[in-house]
């Protein structure tokens, strides 16, 4: 077996998940808040799209790079959205977020490179990195800066191997973004060393209270991994994006040809009706009801004890400091599942950094089933007293 | 930019197919034999069941692997076309036959190491194994080993730092086979090395004449590749599969889990209709269709005066020797378009040994098509003398 495995870990919410599966197989009411995917299905419209693709008979390969109808109403996305102007040539259209970064990488990384996290972050970002021979650096980072790498962290962490910083706004557990403010000074840090930035916005439309600024707004040799499956919710379809820097599209399509072929085609025709009228007013209303979950689950497990020491704003996460409570958030975690049948992810999967203190809460559930589950929890760990 | 990227080259039939869209687009009627996908619609039944799954919600992430029903209906399929008994726990579901490719050589390569593979051979092979850093060590074979590795090169041409040997059957570019004599002394012979086969299958269901065996007939310790976009007919779906030997079931989870997260979930459903007895009946339909189209292929491009040393028994593919008729294969495939509007894949695209002499043409398209080709390029070959 490869030694790059060594570093690929397995999920560890898996494990819950399948456990979750066994306990609601037993017939167990079990809350699932432990996966990263919206509850609500695809738009009707974009589903709509896909059927008459398959009707008409789109089920050929297509450029490496996508469908040039779609890279233009990505690009025009982001001219009518963040007003910003980005050409089509730049745009990847990709087998999920997780092509993009695949992509990304094998375009940036040789062997024994490394590249900047923080610490929590997604853990496929550091798994991926280390599938390519390279060493994640990861920074351990808190509340004090919303869990966001800043231009101190680059200049205190920088390596001479490293070719690369990589954040996400809104992030991964934690559902923070970064400002505008911050990511300029964090961009002209990486720049100071002559390197490459990579933020991963495949969050971007689901924040609260405020809209997100694309890091294209803050230069154009910054990339910008997207996604159809968080905001746009087409999880299976398995579509993504990569916003290239001009001087890396011949080497991104090269990669892309050997790697992947094309993006899945039904999906690419399906993605053009994401940006009509109709179903970004659909995904509003949506957006609405995530920043709702997120309210009510604040209040109700802040109740409980759990501690929120900065307020997500984006995603459908939140990232308790659950040591009041327990030695061990993975323990504890297991122990809710079996004597409260809620599922929750620890924080290991996110790195090592106060893992064993928090825990992650994902709001793809109703508002009655959050509370239900604050309920349960409250109970449990009022009978452990 | 990775120094990675300097061995993965881009597909010269990609500047092929540009120059000969442009050629279209100024309103030349071109012949399309460049292209290595079947020219047949995604069968009905198909296509039906994918349009069935997106009306019911099927657009969710499923397991990393693939979902229950369909590694379980691939596997039936393996007892049923070939009485060999596969469990559905060794299938793994991937994005395209790319996706089971990059899960297999990420599984058994670290940096450094390298692969064995036939010259000539579908680049993406070489490229990938480039891509993680390894090395691909090609090996010349000719049409006296029916341009298939076999155990005299294997034990030839193995180096200390070699991991596996990589084959296809039926090969691209040359659609030829490895008997199952054949493959047991390869298999033999990688075996006393102690390492790892791998064995392209996508071009499966598409032979002539004859049935093709599984590798798996062989050992069930072969990493065996296969697709649904070739025999299937699906290859804008991006769905292919990995048959796993059993001790890297968990690595290979692992592997997908960061990497793709899963294959595309409508085409996944989609796929569930590809083995019903409807769809195998309009499929075998098509390879007799194929059938008829090669011994029109091979006997008007005869009498032009190329060459083919050995018959091709399967996929859509002939590589013809035309040393004849030029000194330099690139330049004859870059004249025959702009002055006979028929696309060709130079030799080049799959590797050196015997490049320049080399031409792929694709029988992707009908009769009618291949005999004006021909004529086309006779007339062309006539009028240079």
């Amino acid at each position: 077996m490869s030694s790059r495995l060594a570093h690929v870990h397995p999920f560890h919410v898996m494990a819950i998940l399948a456990r979750a599966q066994q306990l609601a197989a037993a017939g167990h009411d079990v809350i699932h808040m432990e996966v990263g995917e919206p509850d609500f299905p695809t738009p009707a419209p974009i589903v709509e799209a896909g059927r008459q693709a398959l009707a008409d008979g789109k089920t050929f390969y297509t450029p490496a790079l996508g469908i040039p109808a779609l890279r233009e109403a990505i690009a025009a996305f982001y001219q009518q959205r963040y007003g910003v102007t980005v050409s089509p040539r730049r745009i990847a259209v990709t087998t999920g977020a997780s092509g993009a970064l695949l992509l990304t990488l094998s375009a940036l990384l040789a062997a024994g490179d490394s590249v900047l996290l923080p610490d929590p972050t997604y853990p496929c970002n550091r798994h991926l990195v280390s599938l390519l021979d390279a060493e994640p650096l990861s920074v351990a980072v808190g509340p004090d800066t919303q869990y966001q790498l800043n231009a101190q962290h680059i200049a205190a962490h920088w390596q001479a191997n490293t070719v690369a910083a990589m954040i996400a706004s809104p992030a991964n557990p934690t559902g923070t973004l970064i400002s505008p403010t911050e990511l300029a000074a964090l961009y002209g840090a990486v720049k100071a060393q002559g390197r490459q930035l990579i933020v991963d916005e495949i969050y971007h439309g689901l924040t609260y209270g405020m809209d997100a600024t694309t890091a294209l707004a803050c230069a154009d040799d910054i990339w910008v991994i997207n996604s159809f499956s968080k905001y746009f919710q087409m999880t299976g379809w398995r579509l993504g994006w990569l916003v290239i820097p001009e001087a890396y599209i011949d080497a991104v399509e090269r990669v892309a040809q050997n790697v992947f072929l094309s993006a899945p085609t039904p999906a690419q025709y399906a993605a053009l009706a994401a940006f009509t009228p109709q179903t970004i007013a659909l995904l509003e209303e949506r957006r609405q009801v995530f920043h709702q979950r997120r309210d009510v689950l604040l209040a109700a497990f802040s109740e409980i004890g759990f501690r929120f020491p900065t307020q997500p704003q984006g995603a459908f996460y939140a990232y308790a400091d659950v040591s009041d409570l327990c030695d061990n958030s993975a323990t504890l975690a297991a122990n809710l599942l079996e004597h409260t049948h809620v599922a929750l992810t620890p924080g290991k999967d996110f790195g090592q950094h106060g893992a064993t203190q928090h825990l992650r809460l994902a709001y793809t559930c109703d508002e009655a089933r959050i509370r239900q589950a604050a309920a349960r929890i409250g109970e449990y760990l009022q009978r452990q007293r």
